[in-house]
């Protein structure tokens, strides 16, 4: 990111029909409380829809918003909330919104599911990027060329990704961190319980992986080399391989435990 | 908690004046995210505010209301949203509610700071309960006879009471754990991205802690101290025994860094 423009950043969350109230709060109230800790509002926000009409979120909240996307002022990041659909009303406005502002050359970010959005605008060919576990292998058969990690969170120049839920926590922390350093960041975590700052290195947790507590170690590893390489999957024979045992042993261990 | 209510669980969420989006959404999203894997919707929730008005977030954003706290219908539990301030307008009217739900037997909540709120209503006496750790110095001054651990949440038979930020996920985990078991807790926490789900027993980490971190470790032992016996307050004298210091090496200590 460039330096502050006028001794502040601003940032626009740009929300769609079911976005998650969750991941939206949880990176906005990171600023609120970076701002509350520094004693001064360095960190802005506004909220953007469609049309600049209300926005119902995906637990049936609904949020009122400040601009239509057309009427944007320039902030420093739009980041878009998608959360359990990419299909909603005011869709064609929201793409041709992120394509003719990455065009411009700005930074583009992405909440939850966010990131399919920026991929379809066609704003994340040559970028690395993220998104929730549960749409990745969505994600990679749509946009095979695209380097999509499974981290929790990715900063790749102008585009900032995350996972959703509470990785919307560690994106932003990330960016308090690069401007105040990791006291103050530590400070906010700690506001907001937030009991460890993941780094961009750090993979989601995929749906399976704690229902296998308790279960043979040989298996958890299995299953999480299969979570890593959903795009370009293993053969049997690699997987028994990797977890020093044969592919009939294999077959066993799944037979017996899944 | 008794049975569920016609085979589900109501929730409703009074909300003030500066009331934190994000552990309201924490919870909420909970509760959504464990209807999503159940395929129905066990849970439900409703928004409450003094007169029904929009209530204003501490992170700016309005949020629409969905009852007056007088025409609120029966629910399972009434959890009180407090985050930045205890005063606020309609506090008369918010008091009285929770008076009154209190007295006929129900089941009453907090989120964040709202445990203050359930004191000053004199629901708490006899109860054991926690508040966000940047309060509760506050607190056991104002009420000393109440038990508050400072623990990120407490379940003491009808008092539902956490620390805010993430700790409303691992309040509501716990719920959901008791009525369907770890498996969908787990899963839930997953979808969140909640990496650990924290027990009622785990304490909140407190602000100074990890800034701390690279200060003596005699200095931070010695607040570590300080942090668990807020309520009692434990002498310069015990302190310094404690962490094996003298009186006047603890002055020191404290001069030098503090």
């Amino acid at each position: 990111m460039t330096d502050p423009v006028q001794g502040g950043r601003q940032f626009a969350f740009l929300l769609v029909d079911k976005f998650s109230m969750f991941s939206l709060a949880a990176a906005i109230d990171t600023f609120r409380s970076a701002n509350r800790l520094l004693g001064r509002d360095f960190y802005g926000w506004t909220t953007v829809s469609a049309d600049g009409d209300p926005v119902m979120a995906s637990n049936g909240l609904p949020l009122k918003i400040d601009y239509a996307v057309a009427d944007l002022p320039p902030v420093d990041i739009l980041f878009v909330s998608v959360g359990l659909t990419t299909e909603f009303p005011g869709k064609s406005k929201v793409l041709a919104a992120l394509r003719s502002w990455g065009r411009r050359g700005n930074a583009l970010g992405a909440l939850s599911v966010g990131s399919y959005l920026l991929a379809e605008a066609g704003q994340l060919e040559g970028y690395r990027c993220t998104i929730h576990w549960e749409n990745r292998a969505g994600f990679v058969e749509r946009f095979p060329d695209i380097n999509c990690t499974g981290n929790v969170f990715e900063i790749d120049r102008k585009r900032y990704t995350c996972a959703g839920g509470t990785t919307s926590i560690d994106l932003m922390l990330e960016i308090v961190r690069g401007d105040f350093g990791s006291n103050l960041a530590n400070g906010v975590a700690n506001q907001s319980q937030h009991e460890r700052i993941r780094s961009a290195g750090d993979r989601q947790r995929v749906g399976p992986e704690r229902d296998l507590t308790g279960k043979s170690e040989k298996l958890r590893r299995i299953v999480e080399l299969m979570a890593d390489h959903l795009d370009e999957p293993l053969s049997a024979v690699q997987l028994a391989k990797s977890a020093g045992l044969s592919v009939r042993q294999v077959e066993r261990l799944f037979l017996r435990h899944l």
